[in-house]
């Protein structure tokens, strides 16, 4: 089977990552600046570049909403326990899709077809004709309508997890896709926002 | 409260960032190069780099280990059926320290103290005096012991999900850390190694 053209550019891309790694072959394992991120999977966001981390600095967690899944809480669990972070920082971000659906419209799209759906400003519309599955019904999305307050939920499902610390501090933030800047988001900045 | 040395350096870093942004304000919410990365949270990977994207080119997914795990396959499906990515990469890496322990360990680690433990090359030493936890017993960690298989493993894990199109190529790689390189990882590949 022929290479795909975005195999083919990943590939050549890493080969010019690969002349010029330098000394980077001998970090160690345990994050350099002890901590890490937990943030969404949003192709615009790079946590690299928004919070200046170099190879070695910090974990970095990502999934859909950048949120405190189970499994996301075993990455962090694993950070601290095994490889000694001891901070915390939970980034969702502005413009979300999280925000787009919730489990029940998840749910139904997947049951029409398993194809890609598209958004027309107001809803989904599946245009899929492929086979679709009920298994989308049985999964938790995760989704979310307030943005700021999907991260005072995930910072606190962290700090009251019972394998974590008391001893960590977990911040949280919405980095702003229109501009790249991190806002911090606490209890106190939410009080009085719209929706869930 | 002040603001720890490690928050300081984030925000200064995001504040230049910010002034350097330019016109990444416009980029759309779909992944511009239509794929997504399941990698794990080392701090030594930096998918951006080592696969060459972009903001906005790809969506990034990493948890302990790149593992296929629900919600990583949560966020696969989201990604693929309302965000229109159409080709998926699997990422580990050698020297990972998920091969270090297993569930069992950890769970006896966690049981001890909540403290960050040690590893002397040999095994694991927990020095923490705090109190622990039983909850780590009811995890899966998602170990491994040989890396190549792992991926494999990840790979078929994707393929035969109900909720994943059979139209997706999903793609294994293991990430060399001493060299940066990717190297590609098929069944074929893997026959005959020791290991799980």
């Amino acid at each position: 089977m022929s290479k795909s053209q975005i195999v083919q550019e990943v590939e050549n891309a890493n080969a010019k990552y690969v002349a010029s790694f330098g000394e980077k072959g001998k970090l160690a394992l345990p994050p350099g600046r002890r901590f890490a991120v937990l943030t969404c999977m949003d192709a615009r966001l790079d946590p690299a570049k928004y919070a200046g981390l170099a190879e070695g600095d910090a974990h970095v967690i990502r999934n859909a909403g950048g949120r405190a899944s189970d499994d996301a809480i075993r990455s962090l669990v694993i950070s601290y326990k095994l490889l000694g972070t001891k901070e915390f920082f939970v980034v969702h971000h502005t413009e979300c899709g999280m925000v787009l659906f919730n489990s029940e419209i998840m749910g139904e799209l997947l049951e029409k077809s398993l194809e890609t759906a598209v958004h027309d400003g107001k809803g989904w519309k599946d245009v899929g004709k492929g086979p679709g599955s009920k298994e989308g019904q049985k999964v938790d999305w995760l989704t979310f309508t307030d943005d700021e307050k999907a991260v005072v939920e995930d910072v606190k499902r962290i700090r009251n997890h019972p394998l974590v610390p008391k001893s960590i501090p977990v911040y949280g933030y919405l980095y702003n896709v229109k501009t790249g800047k991190l806002k911090e988001i606490s209890e106190a900045t939410t009080v009085g926002r719209a929706g869930a």
